[in-house]
């Protein structure tokens, strides 16, 4: 059993469907990182990416969602105070004349700004886009300096946590579809958060700082997250040991209705609302069948500063092996509701509530990769179906006439740009290249009104009537 | 007959399939311009851009291209002196540490820069992408500072002009799928042009300066552009005229041979390679049946620096009325033969031979929205197949039942996050929105084990038994 264990070859034989039966290892192969942090992709990356974005893609559209776009730059001003400590990672473009504009960072601010911009009050949309942050490229776990976001977000005012619980749906429907492997999604709303620090005592002006430092929970030991809120962020250490007790919570709705019960948390009334919702939320999740996927966690933060309500992060749950092997894949998949961000944007700060997710496709496209790597997994980069062959000189006529008429009955077709190519050349081309269908004109053949059709896999050829063929090539393509 | 006469309803339906089907009119809608010249694209456009960009990208795999990608911006250097005049143009990054970048201007030389720094000599590669230009943004002409690119180009050393007729065999079927109405491509050669100016007696350092008024010749009169030639330029009258005589001409194998008799033209020993070689084009042409087509334009110039071989440009033709109602479309599709390209981003000069074009997707869009616009043509942004609605309150547990039920089973489906909306409201979203079936339950049908199915364009309803619900949506979705 390979170290990634997770994943079962005939599922990804069906996602990947015929696009998996080449016949020379044409493995994923990475082109050359750039100084400046970002890279090319090479058309196995893309036939991996526009495979995983599909699915993605499909499932967005299965909950009915619209596309919109924007564009790759906005004003600088748009996406100022939207980040908290983040912000220095923005991309600015020089000032040629004109406003000052910067890249985006996500998606989701675009989406308020457009919101605000055509005020509009309700929309379920999808976003598929580029992002861009000037990280210090850590190239070994994925992460380049831009990138590729899929977001999913339901704006509009509407009846509590029936949003929140569909995009939950979504991020098992695709965290399943997957097959990445087990997964877990934690879940906390913000208003508990800030109950919480409340009620231990921690002062109002270190609510963020001390958010942060929580965040770092699924990396960072207990002891360490502690020592760094005493000694560095100065808060009282009977107070970090009262948020102590409340961190290493976790679990499903009995722990809400313990908390519930809790002598402090309960006389907060932001942490009584907060779970209340996740009350209410667990009580879809069930009927969605999904309630067994999510853990009500009570050390999930979340770094951005536009949440208010629910917030949720899924991770892959890797066996003791894999935990070794690879460093922490952390999470894939991650949103929350952000109810004030759109009236940022709007002159008389009209709110739209807005809840949603973003897939860390990224992330994903590497684990895949990584896997088929493993597996030694081949990949089909063209999805020619009939090459255009010949065994003799002087046959470009011939076989440029035929191949038009292939492209003109809508065939995938392809021949070497040579006058006059050998025979093997032109055979071994379409077994690298994965084609299952070889058509052979020659001088005999054009006597006898016939054409050869060889099987590229069985190397079998059978002869077939001129005027037949395309008939006879559709006839084949829609049996395989 | 509507003034764009040359769309055929029945082909865009055929195109557009059953996504042009909702009850509501919801037509393409512009969301709002920015001040910075770019602009958000709203659900209408991006259903007509991708139903578009499908087919394009349909046509680019018939021919067995690999998709690759590349990032938004290249090192500033990469983007020098590659663009003639149009270089102030070029976006450039913030200086912010580290490498200075520029926003990628096209895709042609990202594309010769990734086949040098991966040491590829072949490569058939489309590519989908934005690019940024800092042009006065005109708007009427749906030009914007950001757009679409769509390319297809063939790298490699090949026998001379077989690829080179492939491009042209390319755009000639993408323009006649899209059914944009007549198109012609005009054809021509920088060796030839470059051997025109030297027997026209044109000094070698005013080349690139006379290129560039050719060039207006599809928008300025003969006369203008002499005037530009001679009075701007200080070049004599004589060579202006000498070249008159040339530029006029347009047409198709035959004026191939006018030109090979032409006593001037053919002691230059370019302009003969370059005639030799349209020859050979034409005669690959003829045997792909798009020979008439194409006319031989000795006018025909292109802007770019880079090219050196065959370039091309395809045209609508308009009729005279529409030519009085809009503007110039101007041209839907280019490219040509830029052999050194590569060569400038090797080390060593390593040249890699490349031919290839663009496709002109955002006038493309733009001429397809404002026909849809002048049609009054509807657009669904939703792909929903199956409402879940009740008549009654309290339903909502059953409701996400039943609707989690059916997305697990891969149907498109949609509710209202409502506790207790009203049925009318239910019907009449699902006729807002052209969802063609409802499932309707309440407590009678419960009882039962029963469940409504609604078909929304008949009003009719027929009673199903509960187990079998997905199954025969999913006959009624398929046989629709």
């Amino acid at each position: 059993m390979p170290p990634f264990g997770l994943l079962h070859m005939r599922a990804w034989a069906s996602l990947f469907g015929q696009l998996l039966r080449p016949r020379r290892a044409v493995f994923i192969r990475e082109v050359r990182v750039h100084s400046q942090g970002t890279r090319d992709l090479s058309p196995q990356q893309m036939v991996v990416r526009e495979k995983i974005l599909d699915m993605v893609i499909g499932c967005f559209k299965r909950h009915g969602a619209k596309r919109i776009d924007t564009p790759a730059f906005e004003l600088k001003e748009t996406l100022t105070e939207k980040y908290g400590e983040d912000s220095g990672l923005i991309y600015d473009l020089k000032d040629q004349g004109g406003e000052l504009l910067s890249l985006r960072y996500d998606l989701t601010v675009p989406f308020a700004r457009y919101l605000a911009m055509n005020k509009v009050k309700k929309m379920k949309r999808y976003h598929v886009g580029k992002v861009w942050r000037r990280e210090s490229p850590t190239i070994v776990q994925g992460r380049y300096r831009e990138f590729c976001q899929c977001d999913f977000d339901i704006a509009g005012q509407f009846d509590p946590m029936i949003p929140d619980a569909e995009c939950l749906k979504i991020m098992c429907e695709i965290l399943s579809g997957l097959e990445l492997g087990d997964f877990i999604i934690k879940v906390n709303d913000r208003r508990i958060l800030d109950g919480m620090f409340a009620v231990c005592g921690v002062p109002e002006s270190k609510f963020h700082a001390i958010c942060s430092s929580i965040d770092k929970l699924d990396k960072t030991s207990w002891k360490d997250v502690r020592h760094e809120m005493v000694v560095k962020k100065g808060l009282a250490p009977e107070v970090a040991d009262r948020i102590g007790d409340y961190v290493q919570c976790h679990g499903g709705v009995s722990l809400i209705e313990q908390m519930f019960q809790d002598p402090r948390l309960c006389q907060n009334k932001q942490a009584r609302e907060g779970l209340g919702d996740l009350k209410l939320l667990f009580e879809y999740l069930t009927l969605f069948g999904i309630a067994e996927k999510i853990s009500f966690d009570l050390s999930l933060a979340r770094g951005l500063d536009y949440y208010t309500g629910v917030i949720y992060e899924a991770v892959l749950l890797q066996t003791p092996a894999q935990a070794e092997e690879s460093s922490n894949v952390g999470s894939v998949a991650a949103g929350g509701r952000y109810d004030g961000l759109v009236g940022m944007f709007d002159p008389k700060g009209y709110k739209v509530p807005c809840v949603g997710l973003s897939i860390g496709v990224e992330r994903i496209f590497s684990i895949v990769e990584q896997r088929m790597k493993t597996f030694g997994q081949k990949i089909r980069t063209t999805e020619t179906q009939v090459f255009v062959a010949t065994p003799q000189k002087n046959f470009l006529h011939e076989r440029l006439k035929l191949i038009a008429e292939l492209w003109d009955a809508g065939i995938k077709a392809e021949l070497l740009y040579k006058n006059n190519p050998k025979l093997l050349t032109q055979l071994h081309y379409c077994e690298d290249m994965g084609i299952p269908l070889v058509v052979i004109i020659g001088e005999q053949e054009m006597k006898e009104g016939i054409i050869k059709l060889r099987l590229v896999a069985s190397r079998e050829e059978v002869a077939i009537k001129r005027e037949n063929l395309v008939a006879e090539i559709q006839k084949r393509l829609s049996e395989s």
